[in-house]
């Protein structure tokens, strides 16, 4: 039984210029993270920001999809986004799951970047099939995760597509195709 | 040399009901499947609606992206939107193609519903590596393509995670998935 956790860190994470900021929280990249969760049985998706207002924020959505009106207009949204949990930081997500599977978990960072000594996504599957340990993948909104979160992991995942000239993806979509590496099946 | 087109279709699309309709625009569609295409190496992604007022917003997003304000500030997103192209229908895409790689297309569809004689994924993308035909790829908003989109492609792909009991994903994140595995190369 694989279980991936994912979480997606709204600080500290790097703006254009390369300093640390709280970035906002996109409604949509909820709903999508979510979506492909429920797809491919993670079972909980971290939103992490210290900002009050935008953890208030984000209970409203829920609150709409999970027991308003949302709920009753479209069931599988909710499916989806009843796995969003909001933390204040890294610390609190660790402490969940450690709390919830009984154990601290293994950690990997995601980024754009071609890092030395990242893991590549088939390795990374690997080891997840035959681990019984919990496992938390951390996506950076904004410029990517502050070298203070990219240190806090045991790997770091090989760059989708790094030999690539570009690599803008956005967080919604590079979290789905590296579910999809991680743990598709067809 | 690949040629893999994509077209995102607002007409005929299904709605929940299964009635076909025209499906708003969403703008974030358009920027994350401009910078999947941009990152997978497709030339370009017709964004296909009949309606004109909808036409007018997406050269509005285009101006502003490709010309205006948008392409100063942030040159990335104009290398990926610049491959987007207004279509009324699919006969204007496949005349498109025709026009400017010498070849009608190969159509393949996407659905998220299971298919009886589906094409996997694995056997798509050696088809299109041994091809030198140009393919297009049609992604459905709403609740997916109507009935008489998907009888003019010549094969349908096979449901990301056909297995899984939930099949939700966003047209978005379904797009990136399915350009990485016929595409990427890590």
């Amino acid at each position: 039984m694989i279980t991936l956790c994912v979480a997606l860190i709204h600080y500290p994470v790097l703006n254009r210029r390369g300093e640390t900021i709280a970035a906002a929280i996109t409604n949509l990249d909820l709903h999508d993270l979510a979506r492909t969760a429920r797809t491919y049985g993670v079972p909980a998706c971290y939103v992490v920001t210290p900002l009050q207002d935008q953890q208030v924020l984000i209970r409203h959505l829920l609150d709409h999809w999970c027991q308003g009106a949302g709920k009753e207009l479209h069931p599988d949204r909710e499916e989806a986004l009843r796995r969003l949990r909001v933390a204040d930081d890294l610390a609190a997500v660790k402490a969940s799951i450690r709390q919830e599977w009984g154990e601290a978990p293994v950690i990997w960072a995601t980024t754009a970047k071609a890092q030395p000594a990242a893991l590549p996504c088939r390795e990374a599957r690997q080891r997840l099939a035959e681990s019984r340990r919990p496992h938390l993948l951390l996506f950076g909104t904004g410029w990517g995760l502050a070298p203070e979160v990219l240190g806090e992991a045991e790997a770091v995942l090989q760059a989708i597509q790094r030999k690539s000239d570009y690599n803008h993806l956005s967080v919604r979509c590079a979290a789905a195709i590296l579910l999809d590496r991680l743990l598709g099946t067809d």
